[in-house]
């Protein structure tokens, strides 16, 4: 196992101007490629600021990348940093120099004097050319306190500019140095409508070998499960997993795939139409199924029904069903769902009713509570839920069982009985 | 002056599925308090690592905000770390238990045996309670290593919750403790329907001393604009500015509040009441009508009407008004808000009717057109807008554009045009 670590450079980060994203984009590929990414760190543009951070990223990692601090104003000092740190002269590199003063030519520009210390480096680095902007970075290594060899790559914080260097240069020269290094094995899955911890104790619970690291990620209103081993391994446990989590809960192996592009891909499948009938969502459910393009294949429309008097006069439901069983009930659900289907002539018809709140809830019928209803070709069905958060949380999480509802009944799944969560 | 850093702890950040948000909005936040944010660093959850971590932010820091690593799983290690940090043992809150057995309940599950991990905190700390989540935070006051006193506030990394515990316990906790330390005064709108590089062009206009820092931050689909001054000048300026800009196109000054939230007070003041009729937004727009609470005291209903027959079925629009002119015109959308007003017999009626696109264009209606309809007292107003971007971004973009012009109507703010942004 190889270590890397990020420092970013650059008082714009911490004040909160600039949001840093290139942490991000370099901790994904390098983890992809094997190695493990055990500190980003960010520092304000100060010489003392910048050898500290140096020193502590330096601790455990074999390979540093630097991002910005390059250009040429009086607070990049980046390169002035690391050549301290190092216990290493600047010197002038005439390549750079020369390169920088073709680059102005071409452009009519004259080159300040401020520019030339971008043509600068720590004695022993080698330089890195820059194909979109000015400032060239380096490489250079150095030993750590401990005294290992750590590999200090320094790239501009452009994050066009910074890509271009790490493709070019930086992947190709840590392939050189750390051959043994594999892309590690990794397999994934969504769930959906199962607590975090009782997904952890289900996995918990097989005892897998510590070689498969297994890491959670609530990503409203999924969590997201990653297993991972240094070899493929993980592939043999993969099954038991989500055996053990419950198949019919596990929406996609694809992290990247939304679930309304699942149901949308059944849908198209099964060649069925839907259309919906709304109160609490307010059309949530709706925007969700045709978020996809193409979903005019299967969405025919929907009646956000969400006074009494609209769900009488659009749905023809019974008023005295309303006053008997109350708006937010199992019967009104049911009759707006068999309403729908009726009305549009869809395959399949979807309804929901309940309290959002945050006021307008009950000891009997809680802010929370919401009726979900499928009308199809052989009745109806329907799904008593509870979710205790906000308005938002209520009316999303609702939104998303009802494409759950709706993605069990098509793959002929065992039906949820309550979904309290 | 006093020092803040940010410890973010959390391996999904490192290995990049995650782009660590949190520190952008701490870092903004607290600069604006008047401090200097000198670190942002992210670790791993393995406690050895946390510990060096804390080592390090801690010299030169006042304050430390540690998020991420307070939830129920196996990999939740930051309670720990920190006890470790400063030498504290564990200990059990009844009240935190008693108030997670209570969530718990509340929603009729089972409180797990590793949730109660949750309940543990470091000697002498006080306990942040959670209003939104299972996790309470914490804070801790600690020495360093050169015995200066440092105060850890340690909040989960899940944004919602860590923001409520921001505003709820921290800031005031932090005015508390730095009385000296004074904010930055700062003056903030909200602008829509105006590109970033316009508004910049107008302010820039006004030649304003170099005391007054303007800064934008484009927040779909929103453009934020803040102005800051060492001293109260700002205010002297405020009204130039937003006038610049064209106050019609300022929604709020509070960029807390939400377009939907503005418009519902709108509503509510004027005692209106509203339907509409949906066709490339699938139910977006009811959606965003319908976020705040106490929406069903103008919000009647809605028919989203994605297909042709649909809109003749529901809306009674004349197919041969469809024929002549496309679903996507202007004449179509007059109809779909006129006959939803007469329906649902509501005081305003809007639709909307476009291609979301990524298919469906053409040369003469291309992707990112849309037309967007308001029927009311006085006749039918019809805007012709277009915005190319995604599907996503063409669908929420426009949905906003509907409030937009519900907004101006109700304001009688002179009404757009075009929209071509």
């Amino acid at each position: 196992m190889a270590n890397i670590s990020i420092l970013t450079i650059g008082s714009e980060i911490l004040d909160g101007r600039v949001q840093d994203t290139n942490a991000n984009y370099l901790c994904e590929l390098f983890t992809n490629l094997g190695f493990r990414a055990i500190n980003i760190l960010t520092c304000d543009d100060v010489i003392e600021d910048i050898v500290s951070a140096l020193d502590f990223v330096s601790l455990n990692s074999n390979v540093v990348i630097v991002s910005g601090g390059l250009g040429p104003t009086t607070d990049d000092l980046t390169r002035e940093a690391i050549a301290k740190y190092c216990n290493k002269n600047l010197i002038l590199d005439e390549q750079s120099l020369v390169h920088m003063q073709e680059y102005f030519k071409k452009r009519g520009r004259k080159l300040e004097e401020c520019n030339k210390q971008q043509a600068y480096f720590p004695e022993t680095a080698t330089v890195i050319p820059n194909s979109v902007g000015t400032a060239p970075g380096f490489f250079i290594e150095n030993l750590n306190q401990e005294n290992k060899s750590v590999i200090y790559f320094s790239v501009p914080g452009v994050p066009s500019e910074l890509f271009k260097m790490v493709e070019s240069t930086i992947i190709p020269e840590i392939q050189k140095r750390f051959p043994n290094i594999k892309p590690t094995y990794r397999k994934s899955f969504k769930v959906f409508s199962v607590p975090e911890a009782v997904v952890n104790a289900r996995i918990t619970s097989l005892n897998l070998p510590p070689e498969i690291v297994v890491s959670y990620r609530a990503k409203f209103p999924e969590i997201h499960v990653i297993l991972k081993s240094p070899n493929a391994s993980v592939e043999n446990y993969f099954e038991s997993v989500k055996v053990a989590v419950g198949k019919e809960f596990i929406i996609t192996e694809d992290l990247q795939e939304s679930s309304e592009e699942v149901l949308h891909k059944i849908l198209i499948r099964d060649g069925v139409t839907i259309a919906g009938a709304e109160s609490c969502t307010g059309g949530a459910i709706s925007t969700l199924l045709t978020n996809t393009p193409g979903s005019s294949k299967y969405f025919l429309g929907c009646n956000i029904v969400y006074s009494n008097q609209t769900k009488h006069d659009e749905l023809g439901i019974d008023k005295s069903t309303i006053e008997k069983f109350g708006a937010v009930s199992p019967e009104v659900a049911i009759e707006m769902a068999k309403n729908a289907r009726e009305k549009f002539r869809s395959t399949l018809a979807y309804s929901i009713t309940g309290i959002a709140g945050p006021d307008g809830g009950s000891k009997e019928k809680p802010v929370g509570l919401f009726y979900i209803g499928l009308a199809h070709e052989k009745g109806v069905y329907c799904l008593k839920g509870f979710h205790l958060s906000s308005r938002k949380g209520i009316r999303a999480y609702s939104s998303y069982l009802a494409l759950d509802v709706i993605r069990r009944h098509l793959l002929s799944l065992p039906p949820q009985k309550d979904a309290n969560i």
